[in-house]
């Protein structure tokens, strides 16, 4: 297996974040096999998803509806707002997907886009680990 | 590795196909290893749940009643009503799922099915891809 | 390919066990490679998320607010109140869920842990599948 670990920036607000571009350039050359994508943080998940259409700002506004920044919900409630929430969402979005890889090239559709999806907002930086087996 | 993609027809309804004689069929013979059901599609994903009693239409319920088909609620809303929806969906109900597989069966339980969720009305047949990694 | 069945006691409440330790024991010693987590049961999901600090009773709430224990809303209504909830779970909490693994360590992120998702109450004791591909 191959496998390495990048730092994506992903800002104080929350945020959808294309991680496309990184994967592909992960397997190039890397012949057939499958590509897992995690990220080893408590509250973040990886999805795959339109982008650059409006479909990723929708997909924050559904965590919003379906797992709202209301701590009263929430028994673990320290540090920003919505903090509750976003130790919920991986349960929901989950922090490892899965890619075909077929001659070193990511096996999406046309507008498929591999998303790092970080509703927290107090860290601003990101692991994400890719690793390739063959 | 060895991959194969097949077709599903779908149709224009809200729908839940059971995919999972095709999964089967595909890894007969295959040994032990790790199947990869993706659709390469990014208004569709892949659950394992029961079917044939009501489970697979009450799915299709829920994604109504968490991610409705009411399009003030999109920034993405070109075509069908639901459209925007769609495009959400994948990132709750993902397209890659990973079974299990020994001496060519698929390990799945006794009530357990694998599913292509598709709620896009305006695509009657869909891409699906099986990898095994053995 | 690497694979057992162990069982967890989930006793006849809805519970979210951490079974990271029973993973982590998998894979000791086992290399570089990808670990799959299944849980063979259409009424249960794995999940990956923060344990001991409210998080997992949060995801249990969150449960119940989003897929609710109401059998009005379910055709698949056997057995106690909110089976028919449970059986749609799994299409949203995956029953299956990938971790790489590096010289037969868990690479999980510090707050990180696997847990077995189990809403059923009829079903006290459940089967959870590792299978470990290198």
């Amino acid at each position: 297996m191959n496998t390495t670990t990048i730092t994506i920036h992903t800002g104080t607000a929350r945020s959808a974040v294309d991680i496309t571009a990184d994967a592909s350039a992960f397997v190039a050359g890397g012949g057939d096999g499958l590509l897992n994508v995690f990220v080893p943080h408590a509250t973040a998940g990886i999805a795959v998803i339109e982008t650059g259409a409006g479909s990723d700002d929708d997909l924050l506004d559904s965590i919003e509806r379906l797992l709202p920044s209301d701590d009263g919900l929430y028994r673990h409630r320290h540090g920003s707002p919505g903090h509750g929430a976003d130790h919920v969402l991986p349960a929901w979005i989950s922090p490892s997907v899965m890619v075909p890889i077929v001659n070193g090239e990511l096996m999406l559709g046309t507008w498929q886009s591999i998303v790092l999806v970080d509703p927290n907002r107090d860290n601003p930086t990101r692991a994400v680990r890719f690793s390739f087996l063959s």
